[in-house]
């Protein structure tokens, strides 16, 4: 197996740097529109073939380093016993949006494998079918992340609602954290046990917080389950989207590998991290459209800043646009693979 | 009159730290939506008689330390020949964007009396109406947010036409810029001889830049036009949103204060800035919800905070909400004034 990414992860030498691509299964792949066509976005999460199907896409295509589990973040929310649903151009509804202690005490800490064994199904399938390639990365939305959705109903412009129940409720807010936590720590630990070979936390919006308001709020609970899941001895990646003032913060979540965003200078961010964490990242994903010898320089010096870290796997600092060329994202992990080789 | 704002601006002590509001004057007063349920959006900006009656509503029922001018940056994208509207709910559209050389060449570089006589007119009136009580900020957009605008036609989640344009066509990006940078300096000088005090640059989207991107393609023309605006002898403030990872940058603009959102810590900001920078912000907006003796102790964290600067000016980070209760904009106004007094 390709275990390039794992050992990165952890700090050892390797041949080359290895790459991975947040959203690397999606939109922008015509192999995915097609599995896509036949069924809803939610019934894609939910068939354990066709998820795994796509989730391989990328690997045969593009040549990456890493498989990640095709899934959304917010199937959690859906265990937990919300209404989600994805609608084209609008994009996931959460009909019954989470406001009072009353409407929290409805939901429930799900057993995993009873509401999200579709989940674990499309893991054990993927190991299979992965044999020796690559390793498989699982995957959850961070609490403050999904908190977001649950307070909101969907997508937010300010997260209005969910700093008004923050700043006028914060028992309430923190009782519902505590309940996501405890929904997300299991889930993770089923991922594992299926056999996810590193996990990712997503904190799509943790950027969103002032610094004191994301140390009180959000990174206690992102701390709760990176330490409950260290038993699993798998490489925990904590990803806060849009984190260049929350450096002194993220390094204390206890992952072994912080994402960053593309907004980040990645110099300043291993200052910050010191030696004892791995970095990934961080191209802007529009930059895939550049000509391929000014994106080349691009990757070289992301390369070139990144190699005073631990270690660095490449990404790029968000998901990849449906917009995007195939081409280009094949063109970005060999380019990746050639400049790295041997140093 | 009140210069404690003009002097904040400039280091020179002040008796209390002096305050005003991002959005001070708007949806969130029950005495603005009075005014504009009269007319449009865009037609409250062109009325200089009611344009300067809100503009003075905050100071009256806030007691804030400056007024702003009631506008809209992209007043200056009409002027240059775009179509404006302004569509309840789904804000700005400009119904042809801007995405080729030809389309460009068709905009024209306005005479700022000729098509924005509006906003002189307005600043004109306000001076008299002001008279002894506080200075009067002009305003703009900063060129790269207004290319936002310019190319999306509207609002956007990930500026993907921007950064097409920036990278596969900079040639075009730049001469865009350059003739934004050249309507706005006019614009500015113009705004500057009405009788505008200080000056502010607006860059709302300036935090999505990746930091070479923003020193590379937007940061030399904002330099610019600070540099144009230097001999009107007035503070120019210059405020990049979301800008925590473009510190080492944004301390190069050249503007006697620099605008810090909620998201940035302000010691960090005050070395990294030095000695000859005063600062502006930096509250969450949201966070204006809070009961009030907590949202003292964010106030007073931020007054204490701030005192290492060469100047601070309270403000929020981003505009207020309208879901703001008015007597809490109030609340902080007094308890900036309050606790700030003497120190």
């Amino acid at each position: 197996m390709n275990t390039t990414f794992l050992k990165a992860c952890r700090g050892e030498k390797t041949d080359h740097t290895p790459i991975w691509i947040m959203r690397q299964a999606g939109r922008y792949l015509p192999d995915y529109h097609k599995v896509r066509s036949q069924m809803t976005f939610l019934e894609l999460c939910k068939n354990p073939e066709k998820a795994a199907e796509v989730t391989l896409q990328p690997v045969d295509i593009l040549g990456v380093d890493a498989a990640i589990l095709f899934s959304d973040i917010l199937v959690t929310l859906e265990a937990m016993g919300m209404d989600l649903d994805f609608k084209e151009k609008q994009g996931p509804v959460l009909a019954h949006p989470i406001r009072s202690q009353a409407e929290l005490d409805q939901l429930i800490i799900p057993d995993p494998i009873e509401k999200l064994g579709y989940v674990m199904d499309t893991i054990s399938l993927l190991r299979t079918e992965l044999a020796d390639k690559v390793p498989l990365i699982g995957f959850c939305g961070a609490p403050f992340t999904l908190s977001t959705y649950m307070i909101e109903g969907g997508s937010s412009k300010n997260f209005f609602n969910t700093k008004k129940m923050m700043y006028t409720d914060p028992g309430l807010y923190h009782n519902l954290m505590a309940k996501l936590t405890a929904s997300t720590i299991s889930y993770l630990q089923a991922q594992a046990e299926a056999g996810a070979q590193a996990l990712q936390v997503f904190d799509s919006w943790a950027g969103s917080l002032a610094p004191n308001d994301f140390a009180e709020f959000a990174l206690p609970y992102v701390q709760e389950i990176i330490a409950a899941l260290k038993p699993a001895g798998i490489p925990l990646i904590y990803f806060a989207n849009n984190c260049a003032g929350l450096l002194d913060l993220t390094k204390t979540s206890g992952a072994d590998v912080l994402g960053l965003d593309w907004r980040v200078d990645i110099p300043t961010a291993i200052e910050n991290f010191g030696p004892d964490i791995a970095i990934q990242g961080n191209l802007d994903p529009i930059s895939l459209l550049l000509p391929e010898d000014k994106l080349e320089k691009r990757i070289a010096s992301i390369l070139e800043r990144g190699r005073g870290a631990k270690g660095h796997i490449f990404n790029l600092g968000h998901g990849i646009v449906p917009e995007t060329p195939p081409e280009k994202a094949k063109f970005v992990v060999e380019t990746v693979h050639r400049l790295s080789k041997g140093k």
